[in-house]
């Protein structure tokens, strides 16, 4: 049971938004720049950056909302996701993308430790000025929405379906609700 | 200096934020919702508890900037925001808000950390669901803010002036600002 109030039955993050709708928006809208907005990254990246950062934090709700939502990115690719998951480093990514993750899993523990090498070795793999960027904003901000859902307590369903349902809405529709624009 | 080219001179989060406007935006909106928006908690409140996580995450331009912002919301006073840095359980503040940077702290670490007893005695304390709320809110932001800042090498002035100028400008015109509604 979350340690406030929310809206039932609004599982995860959702709920707390709800709780309070003016601060709800404006995450809603920082996810929506962040995850769909124009990036040198594809929504796949994105999703699995933040696939992979929620699992390292351990927040359950979240690990099984971006899980879905990068493997419907990639068109049903469950198994990358949670290779990536495991190690990063023997997943099926390109290059570029197993540097930008080296990256992310450094900024979620201590982001100090990110040295010009990790940078360096990105760069010649292709990323550019604005996907070191953005994949250093992402996996920050999911070290913000992780520890929101954990530190509130929200709502965690534990059927698989239930994740598999949000993550195809996540990726069909985004972070702001069709026809509500702004809305949580 | 950065990992990624910014406009120069331009400090610490600022800078970065310059470097990516659309980003940026979103980014200043939240500070402004979760620091100055409508709350149970005051603004001195506020400031205390990103000045307490900053100082904790150990990044220096978070911390000097929200040290003095929130020194310059309690009339001046550093030392009481230096006696919570080092310690809120003998800091001179209130119950309610020692219950409440004991769960920032908690939410800074591991969030999950943070359990029914801990809510109870800062309801105990005074604090309703709002301000339970936006302390869990405003501790994942600033290990957001935090990351960012540390994450791509920030520009990190080294005179204490400096970031008591920067506080004295955020508690005087918040994070949006002035004249320029919505801008970096």
């Amino acid at each position: 049971m979350p340690h406030i109030a929310v809206p039932a039955p609004v599982p995860g993050i959702r709920g707390l938004m709800a709780a309070k709708p003016a601060s709800g928006r404006r995450l809603s809208e920082l996810a929506e720049q962040l995850l769909r907005g124009p990036s040198s990254l594809t929504v796949a990246e994105r999703e699995l950056i933040a696939a992979y950062v929620s699992y390292l934090n351990g927040t359950p709700y979240c690990t099984g909302s971006h899980t879905a939502a990068a493997a419907h990115a990639l068109g049903g690719d469950y198994a990358l996701v949670r290779a990536v998951q495991r190690d990063p480093a023997t997943a099926s990514v390109s290059e570029r993308m197993r540097a930008l993750l080296a990256i992310a899993g450094k900024v979620r523990g201590n982001a100090r430790a990110v040295t010009e090498q990790d940078i360096a070795v990105a760069r010649a793999a292709g990323a550019d000025d604005e996907a070191v960027h953005d994949t250093v904003l992402v996996a920050a901000a999911f070290c913000m929405f992780n520890r929101y859902v954990d530190g509130l307590a929200a709502i965690t369903p534990e059927d698989p379906e239930v994740y598999d349902g949000i993550g195809a809405t996540l990726v069909a529709d985004g972070y702001l609700p069709q026809g509500r624009p702004s809305s949580v």
